[in-house]
Formats: C-alpha cells, sequence, structure tokens
C-alpha cells in the first residue's frame, strides 16, 4: 500500500489542475486573460485572508475535518461492530446526508453493502424494504437538524417495521443515529431510546459533512481506507495554503470560474468526468456549487441573484447526448472535465475485421486508452470552437485523490462565494418550500402556509390545462 | 388490465400540462403573456402545416412509429425467442442507443433483467463481463451507423470472450444486431457472421429511436408491455394534431419553452420529476433537447448558437441540493416538474413521537402522498419567487404514459426547432471530436487530426498546470 506520509508518493499521486484551455491564449474572447486574474488580486488576497482568520477563529470548521483523529476513531470503532453485526448499511438521509456518502461508495472499491435511501418515492423505498434481511441490517438515520421531514418518516417507518419484526428489545440494536452533538429532535429520541449514535460537530452544514461522520461511517462500514481519504483532503489542503493564485489549485479555480460567470456570461459549469466511478462526484459538486453560491443577497443585504448552475455529465457517454449543445450551443458554458491517467483496470480490445476499415483501426487498444484519447479528443474540439475548458487530472480514483477532488472542490467555493460576496454556508432560499409542505401537512403552526397552497390552487384557470 | 382502444380511459389516463406557473398573470414579468404566444401565431401555424407536410412526405418517420405493425411483430418475436434462451440482454450502446432504453427498464416493471453498457470505462465494463454467466446472456449490439466506436469496442472484446467461452458453433447465438436495414459495418458483419438481427428505420436518428427495435426488443425482452407504450404514443400523437395551440400539448410547450428562452433569457430548462422511476426519462430528455436544439447554425447557414440547456433533477431529492439555486439564484431557469398521482403502491407513515413537535406531525401520511404535497410546496414556493414552472400531471408511471410522454417531447423539440429556425435531425458538433479519437488511433485517413492533437498537448504551458 502506499504510504501518503512520504511527500513524493503525495506528489506523484497529486490532483493537477489545467488550465491552458480556460485562457484567452487558447480560445480567445471566451477565455479568461491573465491580467484579468490578476487584476483582482487585491480581492483575492484580501479573501485569502479573511478566509484564514475566519478558518483560525473556528469559524470554518469542516476545513479541519481531515485532522479530528478522536472523532475518526469513535467513528471506525462504530464500523468495526457494524461490520461484524451486519452485511447491510442502509442509509437513511439526504442531500447533503446522502451525496457525499453516494461519491465514496461509487468510487471506491468496497467490501459490504451499503445503499443511501434519499427520497421518500414509495415505490422505491418500499421495494427496499422488501428485499433487506433486517437482522443482518442496521439502519444510518442521519440528518443534522434532527427535523428532515423526509428523513424522519422513513426513520419513522423502520422503527415500526423494526420493532414488529425484532420486538421491542433488539430493534433498537439496528438504528444508529448521526445527527448534532446536542440539539434537536432526534438527538432527543437518542436520549430517549437508547440508539448508538454520532455527532455532526457544530457549524458544519449538510454540503461539508462528507468528512465527518455523516460520511465516513457508511464508507468505513464499507471497507473504504477512510485515513486515505482524510491524508488525500490533508494534502490539498496543505496545497490551497499557498498566497500566489496561480499556484493555488482552490483559489485558481474559484477564481477562474467566477470570472468566466461574471465577465464573460459563463452561466453553466459542466463537470465531466471520464469514469463511471465519479458520475456521483459531479452531483456532489453539483449541490455544493448550487447551494453554496446561488443566493438571493449579498453578505451585506443587497439583491445578488448570482450562481452558476451546475451540470454532471459522463463521459465519453455524454459525448453523444449533451456534446452537440456544448460545441454548437450558446456560448453560456464552462466545461470542467475530470480525467483518470490509471482506471485500475484495463480491458484490451482484440484485433477483428481488420478488411472493415471503421471498426479494424479498434484491435490493439485498451477500452482505458479509448475513454482517455476521446477525453483528449473532446478538450480540443471544444476549446477549436472557443468553448473554455479546465481539465483536471487525477492520477488514479482512490480514497487519497478523492480525499483531494472533495477538498479542492470545498475551499473553492468558500473563496468563489468571497468572489461573488455572497454566505456559501446558508440555504434561506429552501426554507419556504418546507413551510407549504408543513402547511399541507397539518403541522401546528403553519396555518397561514396551508391557505396560501389553497388560494393558489383555487386560482389555477383550467384553459392553462391541457 | 385497462383497455386504452377506449376513449375514457384514454382520457382518464391522460398526462396533463399545466401551464399556469409559466404565465405571466402568476410569475410576472418572468411569464410568458397569452399575447406573446398569439404574437407568434402566424409563425406556429405555418411551423405545424410545413410538419404536416414533412411527415406526409416521410420525412419525419420517427413521428409514425406507433404504427409499424410489421416492425413490432418482429421484434417481439425476437423478443420471446430470447426470453427462451436467456435470463439477462446486455445493450452494448451509446446515446440513443442506450437513453431510450434505460428510460423504459427503470420506468416500468420488469420480468428479466436488461443491462445496459453505455460506456467504455473499462472498470465498469469490467466488472460487468466479470459477473455474467454466458451461456444464459443474449448481448444486443446496437448502432444505427454500425460504426460507433465505444459500442464496436465493447462488440469486439464480447466477441472474443464468447468464441473462446463458448466455441466457434453456439457464439453467434448469443448476439443480435440492431443495425441499419441496409448499410454500414455492422450490416456488414451481420452478412458475414450470421447473427440475428433487427433493423432501424431509415431517417430515424438515435435520439428519436426508442420506440423502434432500438428500445422496443430489450423492453420486450424484460417484460415491458410494449403494445401500451406504442398505444400512449399514438395517443398523445392524436392529441397533439390540434391546430390551435392553446389545445396541442407538444406545440404550447414548445412555444412557452423558446419564449422562455428567447424572449426572457432562460437559458436552463429544468426537468423534474417526482419520482425515482422517472430519473433516466429526465436524462432521455435532456439528449432530446440538448442535441435537437443546440445548434451553431439555423437552416439557412446563418450563425445560430441557440438551444436550451436542460438539466436533470428528482424530487424531492433536488430540494436538498439544487432548490437553493432555482429560488436564489439567477433568473436564468425554466422547472418542469412531473407530478405522478398514483406512485402504484403507498406506504403509511406510522404515528410515533407524538410528544415532538417536529416529527409528531408526519404520522398518519404516506410517502407518496408526502412526495405529492413537497411537489406542490416547491411549486408554489418557486412560483411565489417568480420563477416559471410548468407542471406534467402523470397519472400514474406506466407504459401507456411514458408512451405520451415520449412522444409529447419528441412533437415538442421538432417544433421548437422550428422556432429556432434549425434543423432537429442532425448533430454536426459532435463529428470534430471523433475525428480527433480517430487521428489518436491511428486510423487511415485522419493524420491530420492526429497532427492536431499533438500540437494542442505541445502548445500546453507549464504554468497554467499546477
Amino acid at each position: 500500500m502506499p504510504d501518503y506520509r512520504r511527500r513524493a508518493t503525495r506528489e506523484a499521486m497529486s490532483v493537477r489542475l489545467d488550465v491552458n484551455g480556460m485562457m484567452a491564449d487558447t480560445v480567445g474572447h471566451a477565455g479568461v486573460t491573465r491580467e484579468e486574474v490578476d487584476g483582482l488580486g487585491a480581492r483575492t488576497s484580501e479573501i485569502a485572508r479573511a478566509l484564514k482568520a475566519r478558518r483560525g477563529a473556528g469559524e470554518l470548521p469542516f476545513l479541519d475535518l481531515p485532522y479530528q483523529k478522536d472523532a475518526l476513531a469513535r467513528t471506525k470503532t462504530v464500523a468495526n461492530a457494524l461490520r461484524e453485526e451486519s452485511e447491510t448499511l442502509v442509509v437513511l438521509g439526504i442531500g447533503g446526508s446522502a451525496l457525499g456518502t453516494r461519491t465514496l461508495i461509487e468510487a471506491l472499491e468496497t467490501t459490504r453493502r451499503v445503499v443511501v435511501a434519499d427520497n421518500v418515492d414509495p415505490m422505491s423505498f418500499g421495494t427496499l424494504l422488501d428485499g433487506l434481511e433486517l437482522a443482518r441490517t442496521t439502519f444510518n438515520v442521519i440528518s443534522k437538524s434532527g427535523e428532515t421531514a423526509e428523513t424522519m418518516a422513513q426513520f419513522l417507518i423502520v422503527r415500526d417495521l423494526l420493532l414488529r419484526q425484532l420486538g421491542a428489545v433488539d430493534y433498537a440494536k439496528r438504528v444508529v443515529i448521526t445527527t448534532d452533538a446536542d440539539q434537536g429532535a432526534l438527538r432527543q429520541v437518542v436520549h430517549d431510546e437508547g440508539f448508538r449514535d454520532l455527532a455532526v460537530p457544530a457549524d458544519v452544514g449538510g454540503r461539508f459533512s462528507v468528512l465527518t461522520a455523516v460520511g465516513l461511517l457508511p464508507a468505513a462500514f464499507a471497507g473504504v481506507r477512510v485515513d486515505d481519504l482524510l491524508a488525500g483532503a490533508a494534502w490539498m489542503d496543505t496545497r490551497c495554503q499557498e498566497p500566489d493564485p496561480w499556484r493555488n489549485p482552490a483559489h485558481l479555480l474559484a477564481t477562474l470560474l467566477y470570472l468566466a460567470d461574471a465577465r464573460h456570461r459563463r452561466n453553466v459549469v459542466v463537470l465531466m468526468p471520464y469514469s463511471d466511478r465519479l458520475h456521483c462526484y459531479a452531483a456532489w459538486f453539483g449541490q455544493l456549487w448550487a447551494e453554496s453560491l446561488g443566493k438571493a443577497e449579498t453578505l451585506d443585504g443587497k439583491p445578488a441573484h448570482v450562481g452558476q448552475t451546475p451540470l454532471s455529465a459522463v463521459g465519453a457517454t455524454d459525448q453523444h447526448s449533451l456534446l452537440q449543445l456544448f460545441t454548437g450551443g450558446p456560448a453560456d458554458k464552462v466545461i470542467i472535465m475530470l480525467r483518470v491517467e490509471d482506471h485500475g483496470r484495463e480491458v484490451p480490445v482484440p484485433a477483428a475485421y481488420a478488411d472493415l476499415d471503421s471498426i479494424g483501426y479498434l484491435g490493439g487498444v485498451g477500452l482505458g486508452r479509448l475513454l482517455n484519447l476521446e477525453q483528449r479528443a473532446t478538450e480540443l474540439a471544444l476549446v477549436k470552437q472557443q468553448r473554455p475548458v479546465l481539465t483536471i487530472n487525477v492520477p488514479q480514483v482512490n480514497a487519497f485523490t478523492l480525499g483531494q477532488l472533495i477538498c479542492l472542490f470545498e475551499v473553492a467555493v468558500v473563496f468563489a462565494a468571497g468572489l461573488y460576496r455572497v454566505n456559501p454556508l446558508d440555504q434561506p432560499g429552501v426554507e419556504d418550500s418546507k413551510r407549504l409542505t408543513y402547511g399541507q401537512m397539518g403541522r401546528k403552526g403553519f396555518d397561514a402556509e396551508r391557505a396560501q397552497v389553497e388560494a393558489w390552487l383555487a386560482r389555477k384557470r383550467n384553459d392553462y390545462t391541457l
């Protein structure tokens, strides 16, 4: 196993940014100039300084997660116990309580089954429950607030099922709760029922929580090398201390994406890994970018309505679906490609049909090599059409590189929020939808919202329904 | 089983558009006015007339797929034979040869396993092959052109594997080819090796091919009621003959989305089904919308660079991921929600923790009902923030409604192309990437492209890599 304490090993396994395709030297007016980046120098230095100070004051605790040895030890202890007891871990969680875990499980090698149930679709959830052997399953209920409606509904269903099937003594052994250390309804439930529990540290929001017990318990249960994951995040964190933005991957990434959006009208950012295993990583990035930057107001309360729209794609598949729009459509996108140098396996393509020109040339290549040649071809095809492309080179998909990728965008999004002058840590725009749901459910105190929904339904015109 | 020959049954199972949330009456300046729609009346009538004429001349053959009884019979015969021989059907196909099938398989009840292999990732493809029992598996190789690099590479690997494991006599029985009726390398292969085959009709492009053997063979193998699927498409086709755009679902849909983009700067269209089973339908829609409308040139060769960017989301899950951006971010989106009235199953939420305000209110609801209340709440929350929303009501997810949904957007995209004045049937913007791949592979006749890639790599600056 590689020893990531050695600097040479870390360097060789480093995730690298290639920003050539973003720059005006390459894509003309569509690109960013060196002068534009340097012209933001005063702002970027100020943001870097402010973030350092806030981190020192404990206001950005998610940045310190790679170094929390006690929390990690506790998570590992619980995970090891669960591995003795269960073959399957079912995560009940949604949004930030689900996407990070799904990213880890899909990307990395696993030795136990983890299923993430992140919706309240009765067909898919019912079918999932039907197929479980309850006596060999643990349910990990994850909600920072302890009152997420979808997760709580799932929990009530599972709790009742366990009570009925396993009885009042054994049912509690099949549940582990991950929630805020001190407050919320789930914390109360832990207290009353004696479930095992893990804590989400204060001030670490859902979309920044993958390196807490939220993501680490399921990952450790699955057999993921969580130490490597944290070592990778720590390594990227180290690289992102660099004051010169041209040498700081997260700060340069954030600055280029911000300039592309704010100065060059690129309101869509595509994340396109050339690896099936990073599909869910693109969805994780989508939440991080959308929820952190998509804001109605600036920090000082002025109207903002900013935020790039993240679009996830997979190469080479989506060359046959979205590429036409990327090359021919409006000049409104930046494309970030993730290129994996070593896919961990090669599948050779045997030679055959040498007389058929359009098949014969494939013999002798490997699928991984074909995939990477397509990535390079598409990168150039985009650049030739003046479409900005940023390529992230990933030596392998493993826990160490995934840790880097997670930290890279977490730091980048907070830095980008500085440029947009918005708060990356809140999500006020989702509250109204929750209240309107409570109103319809008859939850106490939400009568006004119930009335609003009724008025909306009454106002709908029949001639607008067909 | 419902009898869709009865008009009352069709009406009751009709997919319905609710455009209230799109209109200026509801969302103010962000919305479309009745006058804007009516002001396009001359254009829309002309487009409707032109499409009718083109269809009559056989230029839009995908519209007639619901009525091809001979082709359907042949597909069913092959599917029934395969059901006797195999437990698993592996589709080797990409883009339009994969997304439609995945849509059908994920949305509908199945009795046999269909796996769609739509990438050349060596890890996922290798792992898939490792787990197959070859003697009980059929491979359905799908490529209209017969020369799709990814699919041909997969085919060469599978062919070699079958030859080695099953021998020169039996291997051919495990392959069914779906390709152009008359031309291409795969047609030649069928001719030389005697594989079973099905034909993709002339002039039906990949993204419009789900109702040909491309999608119907795997669906019929899986046990999907393909007659209902075609009956649903035919029913929507009938509804889309209506000359008045206010009564024609596809024409109104296309007109509203076009106006939102061209007049109200909504360059992103979100498709958000509130049903896990329609997740892949959103990806199918993504290809259809992106590849058909994302065009560099108009029909008469003038620069266009048009096309809305499709973003797929799933409710309620993505309320916890993307909704913040939708409500608070820039005014650059239209959101289409798919609401499923009856999810085919209900999972009741048992009452518990009555003393905990934030959990207790959930007791007594069902998951499906919760999901639908959330859809309504989010629809209203968006409208309150002046975000245009179009809701599509789907009575149930079944083959008849899915057939309607497929036809609805196929007709809509061709109509929208009329408004944008672009060709919905081509995809010239993907060719360069293919040529640049051929160049790197050393395929004959692509030396210039190889040199372009080498020049691009040589031009990259070291100080732009970090």
